[in-house]
């Protein structure tokens, strides 16, 4: 991939996705030890980045096909359902029945048709995905294995080089899950800001792509679920992520769940912004490692906002 | 006053008060019953629009100003001692001991000096204040009625012009305290896009300025507290503010604190945006009083997100 197909997905977006803001805080300053400058993702439209791999998508498909096919555990359902919606196509979101109700409410709302299937008995995503669209002639959109969803991804890296000011370089960090958004980001920024250097951030037990950068090959997780960062549980790096990752992104980090629940609360308090578990990953990072990073200013990536009250309300309960 | 102050006000404010975004989402627009776009000024540095006016009044002060005044129930006081951290400029801050406890220590934290008086017992904020100014030579920063406040206000009507899209006109519905924002907000809408016209909302029981605009004269309020709404309890409009609004606002709307509490929670869902109760009375107003507005776009000022956790919490259990 080149950085050539991120500006022609930036064309594609112009005007219907977002342009995030950058958010600061003198007090998040203060904790991170550095300048923290933070992208606001969850603003995006449908609450989260993956609107832009989306749209970047569903906008490069071939004319006259029938609809899209798309199996997520959230974030890429809603985006995908939302620029569905948007160009008027029919869309089937194929979710497990354990996915956060607000997220499949959400998707449904959005006039998609979601399917549902059984995580826990085994039941194989792939597969249902595969015959459906086969059974519909519907084109899949995978979540980030695919060059035009990286592509669209990689936007936010573009608008960063834009939007940060002249003297901020060092680490960008950014929730990690299949790693569609890193690698994006990695490949803006190596062509218009090579200053920035993109970390990935995940949470403990889901490391897989920090310990595939470490042995510079694909490694994969031993657990399937049980954290709250449920946007980016991944069982391991995607096939065509991780090649571009491999050869520029700095070390991985993790946090733990407490810290990412613990950066929700920061958020809030200090941006105004609302943030899910697993977009709150990155922030988590400058915060609580902070001598893992170097530098003067520290570059976040939160990547989305799809939380359900209750959880939210649980990492507000830290600010007491 | 005129439009050319808030033009000067903005060239001040340029590169230190931040461009909001406009937020939207089809769920809010099909409650509304119309296209609602929203201004998230929560996203303004100290968490809401305040920063602006304070920014104004502060870089408009005399060369030689040995510090500034101010008396707020919280967002007033952050903006200030916001503002004068960034100036490097010394900040007494004059504020009820019943403020929200994070806003209290917000400023604080800015490095501003607070004084706090006890309302309750009748202790009078502008003689605490005008006393405190005449002993330590400081300048007194009011809360609205001050031209330069009024003009870095209305720097959120500029970029409205500028931002909305081209085809939206009609009612642009502004959380009212003492009218400063409002007021702002239509001096530079009549200048830079005569078809949108501000309206006032209050919460219910604190709707002066809905009675002043109806009446024509200033009215008062009976009750001096009790409201959720703590940002925009004010006891009567400005004797700046209300002639600027008299010729120039649409009748002006309440909403009750349930229906504040309600449109802090569909902040929180469908923009991911933290807003106080106070700060959401206009977004209430576009949802739940849609028969008082005409046209097929209402556009909102979300104007501060200064908001307690456990008031938070309290709104999204709505959600439930």
């Amino acid at each position: 991939m080149t950085v050539e197909q991120i500006h022609a997905a930036a064309e594609r977006l112009n005007g219907h996705a977002r342009i995030t803001p950058i958010l600061t805080s003198p007090f998040l300053d203060d904790l991170a030890g550095r300048r923290v400058h933070v992208k606001a993702e969850p603003l995006q439209r449908a609450g989260s980045f993956k609107f832009r791999g989306a749209w970047s998508a569903l906008t490069a498909l071939p004319k006259g096909t029938r609809g899209v096919l798309a199996y997520s555990s959230g974030n890429h359902a809603q985006g995908v359902a939302m620029a569905a919606e948007r160009l008027d196509m029919p869309a089937v979101i194929v979710m497990p029945l354990d996915a956060p109700a607000l997220k499949i409410a959400n998707t449904r709302a959005l006039g998609a048709e979601v399917v549902l299937y059984d995580r826990a008995r085994g039941e194989n995503r792939e597969e249902i995905g595969a015959a459906l669209a086969r059974e519909r002639g519907l084109a899949l959109v995978r979540p980030y294995d695919d060059p035009e969803v990286i592509a669209g991804q990689g936007t936010v890296g573009l608008e960063l080089a834009r939007q940060l000011p002249g003297d901020v370089s060092g680490d960008v960090l950014v929730c990690c899950g299949g790693g569609g958004l890193s690698a994006g980001i990695a490949l803006a920024l190596e062509a218009e800001r090579p200053a920035l250097r993109v970390r990935t951030v995940e949470p403990e037990g889901f490391d897989d792509m920090a310990r595939s950068l470490s042995s510079g090959r694909i490694e994969r997780n031993a657990a399937v679920g049980g954290s709250v960062c449920d946007a980016i549980l991944t069982p391991a790096p995607g096939d065509l992520t991780f090649p571009i990752l491999k050869d520029r992104a700095g070390p991985g980090l993790s946090v733990s769940d407490d810290e990412a629940m613990h950066a929700v609360a920061l958020a809030f308090l200090r941006l105004k912004l609302v943030c899910e578990p697993g977009g709150a990953v990155a922030l988590a990072a400058a915060l609580f490692r902070r001598d893992l990073i170097e530098g003067d200013a520290v570059t976040v990536i939160a990547s989305g906002g799809n939380v359900d009250p209750r959880t939210f309300s649980r990492a507000l309960e830290r600010l007491a």
